[in-house]
């Protein structure tokens, strides 16, 4: 959290179609973080309410998750980054997945999570190459 | 944007009430960025259609921009926040009022959306302080 | 709710922020009595299935009085009022507190909807002395 | 709504469908009061932006008007409501349409919306004689 | 899936109320055959969280039906239509009941999905007819 | 409707991540027909709040089509599918980039409209082959 302390003016950025042209993986990734902590505390809590509603959350969380990517991956990205990077359709239909039935909705297992953590990041060290290029 | 390029494994953060303990006033301020940029926009266009597509779209930035600061300001916060922080209660209302109708809802004023990011800049100011201090 | 005995034929109000002008608690307390009837059935109930519904539908209606209240504290109430009502900002902080993981979300007891309730009347009797004196 | 003014202890009620049990004509009401002051202010407007707003709002009020309409005629309404008031079904019907493009969504006449809060006031009438009677 | 193939003309259609004039039954039959399958998979599993994630999504695909319904009800037929079909009004209301608490919301009994996918295809024969008239 | 008739067996389907299995491309050109529609009648009107509902509902069932179509591509589309046809990460980009600004959103020019239709086709003819072979 160092980087945001010594930092706190720092631009972050998202996407809704005028386009604004402000668009951040960030979005995506404080939903996966609350995915993980969501899991966590499921594990940690033994009250079968309290569980349900981790349930509840973490299918809105997910799928808010997928939202956020395809934002980025139908309204940010454009043919020539398609191009310039070949695997960035795979690495949005995966992340999307992780976010998925076969992902963290359907899952409680926390590497699950780290694994939606990971392509993200992954996304986003390409989504910000690519602004750093234009 | 440097300190993204070299810190891209910043943690972002937010919000669900499980709660997750995830929040972060990154996701008002990104509704905020693109608020401006709308507004922006909304200008260098003479575009009958394309502004009032401007006008829906920042309607439904501003309430994002308000729901975000209304999660933070009640789900967030704690008694204690409020007591070291006597001016919170009215930052947090002020700065959701220039995210309503007479802010950023009603006007087109580029210097409104900037009023309404400054307010956010001052809530994430203490935000980042109470977490660290916790 | 004094006020509503007193005054029967105010019209019933709500919200927008073109703005209408048209405000009520109602709109809060309609949802607080649903919640309070949700927790009743689901204590007299032992269908698990039928009471995995009345947490989902709970956690909705307690986001809907949380959003109704925002609503109130931020759009209808304006400077003025809260000089008047010095109480007013921890009010409807704790109302909406109530609302919340700590309040109706997290807790399935029926004291707690009382809680909110009682809350959410003390608001109205302050929104209606503002409504009848301007 | 004469039912109202002698009931005005009466819950203020609604909606879920768990069920809770809970309903209130009011909420389709408070919303259809709104639709007919936003109506107001944009006749009384002349800056075009605002006009703009002011039909983006009116149409999601309108479709608010009628979620609470068709909540009320399908989850509260049983058979025997419909076999003691033949022509509740054709009021609904109406009531709904009145909201929709040949009502208050295509329309910016004031009198259309005193037509919907007229219908509206129908249904209530009947809503609380049921009541009464349960 | 060959007569899709060999009918690739056919109308499909919906339902905003500008209106567009698109309307079809199909959008209420996706979310019943959905709600079919939900209730299928429910009983072939015995993973308590997947049962959870079954009725979360239950729910909210059987509010889909009736929206889908409602919209038909009220936009699509006309007061000539009812005329016509003097049990549309009771077979529309009958439908909705079969997606809510004494429907699929409420039940996980197959046979519930069934009477509501029958329904729906009676009222989808009528579009249908009425269609063809027009 | 008399393919309807002839085809009565056609499964309608969709979607919802359960995963039901439920799956249909004809969710997106419902929404897709709608949006031609309404831009015809954008035209073919002359009435300034006809065009601005026009615009605010065309808004809405674009980005309808977008949730529909990255519902097919990462929900239903398994990755055999992909390297079956390399062509369909690039044919859901485009169609969905057709729902956006620079297609229905942003575009009254009904020949976008028939365009994305014609994306959406392309679709539905490689969903049904890979159902075929299922
Ligand atoms: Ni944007
Ligand atoms: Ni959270
Ligand atoms: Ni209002
Ligand atoms: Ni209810
Ligand atoms: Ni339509
Ligand atoms: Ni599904």
């Amino acid at each position: 959290m160092l980087s945001r302390l010594f930092a706190p003016t720092v631009e972050v950025s998202a996407h809704c179609d005028l386009p604004c042209g402000v668009y951040d993986p960030a979005q995506a990734r404080i939903e996966a973080q609350s995915i993980k902590a969501i899991i966590e505390k499921y594990h940690a809590s033994d009250d079968a309410d309290f569980r349900t509603r981790a349930l509840i959350i973490k299918e809105q969380r997910s799928e808010l998750v997928k939202h956020h990517l395809w934002v980025l991956w139908t309204d940010y990205f454009k043919p020539q980054h398609f191009e310039q990077y070949p695997q960035l359709h795979q690495l949005f239909n995966e992340a999307t997945k992780l976010a998925g039935a076969a992902g963290t909705k359907g899952s409680n297992d926390v590497a699950v999570a780290d694994q939606l953590l990971a392509k993200i990041d992954e996304i986003a060290e390409i989504f910000w190459a690519t602004k750093k290029a234009s």
